[in-house]
């Protein structure tokens, strides 16, 4: 199909295929003449990726070429390519303010303790637990670190149960691009799906708690 | 104190805060002399909240903006200053591509009939039901409207749950500006700790169900 019917079937616009095209997210067209490039159905399912990486999942441009990357690359091993896809799309945070902080050092010390609670075994190295880190020491940092020993084994539970019916989907979805495509998907919009589930739950639990009828 | 000494004291630089003077996002210090302004615990305070809101959850100046007013306005009910400062911290997304889009009508009923399913009571126009619509309908529109036929309901049992220890701690934080705070700081650094506990629950799973030993 021509990049016209590319845009009409995925409300992109041209001028954002070519972007993306010139970024290196989309591969490009076929050339059929100088000034024409012919594209496929791959192209409408990667295009539809894209678009929900950065609408739903706020990623950034770059991040979003480093995980096509790692769907690209076909070089790797099945399960350093999904721990790579996987990793990809952790926001990899500055750090609450610009000192290094004595928080962080103590945030540190209960992400290793709470796993170590739990028998979850993972990389010193995985974005994961430095992003955890961060988040409990900005909680510590606004004077709220009594959140983070009120909810974090309940919090865990819950991640527990999520990531186990998550797993599950992605373990059905055996061709090689599918199954990275699902531990993306699953991960950045399943994060959306989560929190929107969380926001509707605090209404109800809010509810009930504090007698508050609408 | 001066505003070197809350520059230090919070790892935010001179020029940030007073571009958060300037912005409404932090209350102007009091003059002391023409050129000189003195600052107080409060506002060391306010701008850590500013900063994890920002560096944390990702939020806009604008939507850090709305937050802040929200817990500034004395005058709104205590319910409805905890729901619009929770309703602020909901994304709100564009939707995926530019076609409004059937999958998106669907996902609306999807969104309702789950409500209905577990019970849960919430104004139409709360923003988590439409972030959770349009979360669902890009699931559809990457090819993955399994996903959350296969997680949905396993994602709110763990909502519930996750929901249920936020609110008692909110109940245990009874100074209104403390409230209002204890929401925003758990709905926004609450998403960043469970994102990052569900992955780190992902490379336990992962290693599980494939066999995977790091």
């Amino acid at each position: 199909m021509r990049i016209g019917e590319l845009s009409r079937r995925t409300g992109v616009s041209v001028a954002t295929i070519k972007y993306y095209v010139r970024e290196g997210l989309l591969p490009a067209g076929q050339l059929t003449s100088p000034n024409q490039a012919s594209y496929e159905e791959a192209h409408v399912r990667r295009l539809r990726l894209i678009r929900a990486m950065i609408d739903v999942g706020g990623l950034s441009v770059a991040a979003v070429r480093e995980v096509v990357a790692a769907v690209d690359d076909p070089e790797q091993p099945l399960h350093t390519m999904l721990g790579a896809a996987a990793d990809n799309v952790v926001p990899r945070y500055e750090g609450a303010g610009d000192e290094p902080g004595d928080a962080l050092v103590a945030a540190r010390d209960t992400v290793t303790d709470l796993l170590a609670r739990r028998g979850w075994l993972s990389h010193d190295d995985a974005p994961a637990r430095e992003a955890l880190a961060v988040a409990v020491a900005a909680l510590e940092n606004v004077g709220h670190g009594g959140f983070t020993e009120a909810v974090l084994d309940a919090y865990a539970d819950a991640a527990e149960r999520v990531a186990q019916v998550d797993v599950e989907y992605v373990a059905k979805n055996v061709a090689r691009e599918e199954l990275v495509e699902s531990v993306v998907v699953g991960t950045v919009l399943g994060d959306a799906v989560f929190a929107a589930l969380r926001r509707l739950a605090h209404i109800e639990a809010s509810r009930r708690v504090f007698g508050i009828e609408r």
